[in-house]
């Protein structure tokens, strides 16, 4: 199996070296607009720099894309010309309308593709999904969502990452329809700038809250913030008539209790978002290849990018025209 | 110090009890509607039953109101008559109308007036406010309320209620406001009836999302349940520029967590309110002890409660009206 | 064809006397809850009084609902078990719950019912019609409607009718729709109590605006008015690309005209819908005379009041709930 | 009394012509930054051409602005620096924020200004102010306001408008407030392109309605058109408890009853603003005149233009937010 990992920056850096432990590192052919980066990445980890994307994808029989968003749509649908299964980190596209017809598409075509939401293989992900399924909540009361991260990115970056929640929290709605296999029906949101100022620049926002209800009646609270000081904060709470758990709460969650009797944490707090999930984008890359292989269907499809995308397309709707929005306002 | 406690219900007993060892039980005159209960109560911790509110009041130097709420008003009036300090659980009435007269009618006593808000007596809020007040958390970002009831209440209760806002949300309406020193401006809420369709009966829900802005763009969320299977989980998380804290976190908090590496909880999960506030209502007594003694100005002001209502009144709007609702739209 | 005329009063008495005169005034069987009132219309045109609505529907071929609201229901029940043809006043039921059901039925039988929208006989409807039909109009830009009443109703008829908008612009949304063959899809509606506080007793309005959009993006705005010291103003003006068009405007509209070259009207002004609409009503009721004699199918559906009824139910929820309502958010 | 003459354009041209039969021409100095327009006029009308807005102010005793709307605050503030009366066609300046700036500077002035709303001139519009005066409508049920232009503007005036709203319903507002001496409250606006695509690309709409609720709770609703082929239909219907009058409706309004016993008008139709407002512009620059001497306070003042645009501001608001938008959102 030869792979062409598109896209040597931060996260195409630990999916090559992730991707090299998997399979053989000699089929890993990696691109990137700067090739000099590509090759320092590609000698790390044993693997093959190619000049370009189109070489990479022309070598190889699946594409791993990790290359800015402004480039995801134009590989996948090169690597859909070409045929190859393709792993796309998130969003799919630039735009949502890039979005509908890129679902299109792949709908179209025979070719697996799958799209980089790397909670969905996090073990308590897993559980609790795992115990929505098999009745062990009970009937769902509510779901909290927490997405903190440590510091916002560099000020070059918010112009182009469509704001906090296209950017960030979709992570947390694609979560919401993976935990409960439900569609979110609509969404008020509400943002500040609070630390930050250049967010405000792009019309963006440091951080942000939304209220979800989901086609069943559910409801979910989000906060969504671009700076944490103690570390990377992404939290779930599913309270339920039998149970109330939590995922990302214990000794590495940044966070300081103030009741009494609490020791402080001992040991480091998760600092980021690598360190956080590091063992889910193993386990995420290595079902890429069973799907590559032909031994499993894509765990998180077009279909589902789309899905979260329009959530985070009606939360920013709603932040911006200060009013609920309905799901079915937003194409798809 | 001769006490009028007026109510001997659920939480009358508790204030019973907790003035019983604060002060000369004897001088505690205990009345209530049901004159067994009373006696009963009073014979308990050594206090004096009297046949009704009015000679209690009229036998005492301050009164402490426990009764239903739809007496709180008359009560107070009766007290304020009197001349002497009172201390009331919230609500200081039964409609928003009937407490903008009480707090004009408080306001232009000299009679100082407690509202029982219990939380402020609680060493873990009291530190989040000192973190806030002096800049320990730096710049507030968000705020994330929880209150979750172990257990919903009987049928006859939930028509005279108010609705879960004004009825259970309002104490974290409250603690919103003592944690920041700041004011809400708009509130949307939404609202489900997830479990128990009795709730649905009385325009009521059973679970309760919010979003809260307040006046100098602080964010919160907020989440409500009447039924939480693990007990009573009451939280409130506080991010800041400098540190990110909890109150409410710990051995005792009935949440479980589904990180492999987190041990069960040792020892009894917080059950009730009761339990988990009984320090706290302890300490907000002796507080009114000595405001009724001249010797302080009341911790919680009429006018505290008419401002907590205020949130719970807009967010009761924005459940039943599918808005936003600004504050400004709430009488006062 | 022998006919049930099930209720005397003001409209059923109007009915009577049209129908007198379009077919034969003995095979008029007229039924009213007061048995006086039945006969003193009978008798006034020459028709027959029957002491009971069962028997009328009994010994005719159609039914002419024109009772109280309240038992429309119950009488198209009544014909349907029957399986004649019925014509039955706005609207077919007291709730949109009930209503969905009639249609529901009225579907599954063969019988033909027409309900009474009668503004689609007036001519001047009917040419507005045609020129949105054939092009006439162009593109349509905007819609403005009017209906003020002469004088508020009795206050035991306000908790009957529904609010202002079931009761009354009802007429104004069936009139949108069949002008322009066209649904709404949207509607924000205000309303105020302006001159008779009696309405506020019973959570209604004695003014009301609203804005509704249409499928395809046409505008238009309509004002309601329970008192119009000159008279009864329904208007409806029209505007597109290729005319600007008015119904109801001429010399007995009761408007006064501040411009200083416009002559006072001469002669009458329309003082109530009976004047306004005579005509229309005749011409209603011949329609429905050859629907029953199978010459014509239904002008005026079943589906068609319900349709009507969702857009009231529409602007009276956004009324209440101070913001714009999705039509899809209307049971059906 | 020498007059400055900022603009020569199509306003400022009917400015001159005016101007120049009620005071002495030859103290009329014309500028505009295309010279030879200016010296046109000026030859037509025999006044004064000067070669630009400085000198013109440096001669004059009174300054009129009719330049484009990006030049008033400038040329606003250099009339204040010579202390001049100074009267400009609305708006003041080109964004809200410029225009509560100079509305201070104003203020803080003893300069009188005085805002381009001709309509305040027109008598129709000053009889039907009086009937709200003196009572002679009674309580304010309903108003219906009609602002339909007879063809749209060029494209490249649509990006400097500020759209429909602050462009041209504007002076619906400001006649709003003129007739009822009350404010509006909150507005829901909608909009929609109906004929002139152009408009989709600046973000704008060719069609437009309101709902208005004043202070008081009269309500109000309003459409704007960008085209009507029948001519210029500027309308306003005042429904009161003792009378029903309306402005603008008469043998030249451009709307073509349906009703059969109407006959059709003789005579030309209005067929724009300045044949229909003539008068209104003669009678208002005349009232200039009178206040430039000192002989009357100004009767449209630079709060009063503010006010106007803040309800512009507001509508345009909630057409782009899709919701209620209240007047205490909009600065001040």
């Amino acid at each position: 199996m030869r792979i062409a990992l598109l896209g040597a920056g931060r996260i195409g850096r630990l999916h090559a070296e992730l991707l090299a432990g998997l399979t053989d590192a000699e089929g890993l052919f990696i691109a990137d607009i700067d090739g000099e980066r590509a090759k320092a990445v590609a000698s790390e980890v044993g693997a093959t720099a190619v000049p370009d994307s189109l070489e990479a994808i022309e070598r190889a029989d699946a594409s791993v894309i990790a290359a800015p968003t402004d480039a995801h749509a134009t590989l996948i649908r090169r690597s859909l010309a070409r045929g190859i299964p393709t792993f796309c980190e998130k969003p799919l596209a630039a735009s949502l309308e890039e979005t509908i017809d890129l679902v299109r598409l792949i709908d179209a075509s025979d070719v697996p593709v799958q799209v980089g939401f790397q909670r969905r293989f996090d073990p308590a992900y897993q559980e609790a999904r795992r115990l929505v399924t098999n009745g062990g909540l009970g009937i769902i009361y509510l779901i909290r969502l927490a997405g903190h991260d440590p510091a916002p990115p560099h000020e070059a970056y918010i112009p182009t990452s469509g704001g906090i929640f296209r950017d960030f929290s979709i992570h947390d709605f694609d979560a919401l329809r993976y935990l409960t296999a439900s569609e979110v029906t609509q969404v008020y949101a509400d943002g500040s700038v609070r630390g930050f100022p250049v967010f405000a620049k792009y019309r963006d926002v440091d951080t942000a809250v939304a209220t979800l209800r989901l086609a069943d009646g559910t409801l979910a609270v989000l906060t969504a913030a671009r700076h944490d000081p103690l570390g990377y904060d992404v939290r779930t709470e599913l309270f339920g008539s039998r149970d109330s758990v939590a995922i990302g709460l214990g000794q590495r969650t940044p966070l300081r209790s103030l009741e009494p009797d609490v020791p402080s944490p001992v040991g480091p707090l998760w600092s980021d978002f690598l360190i956080r999930f590091r063992d889910a984008y193993r386990a995420e890359l290595a079902e890429f290849l069973r799907v590559a292989r032909g031994g499993a269907p894509s765990p998180c499809t077009a279909s589902d990018g789309l899905a979260a995308l329009r959530v985070a397309e009606a939360a920013d709707r709603s932040l911006h025209e200060h009013r609920v929005v309905m799901l079915d306002e937003i194409p798809f």
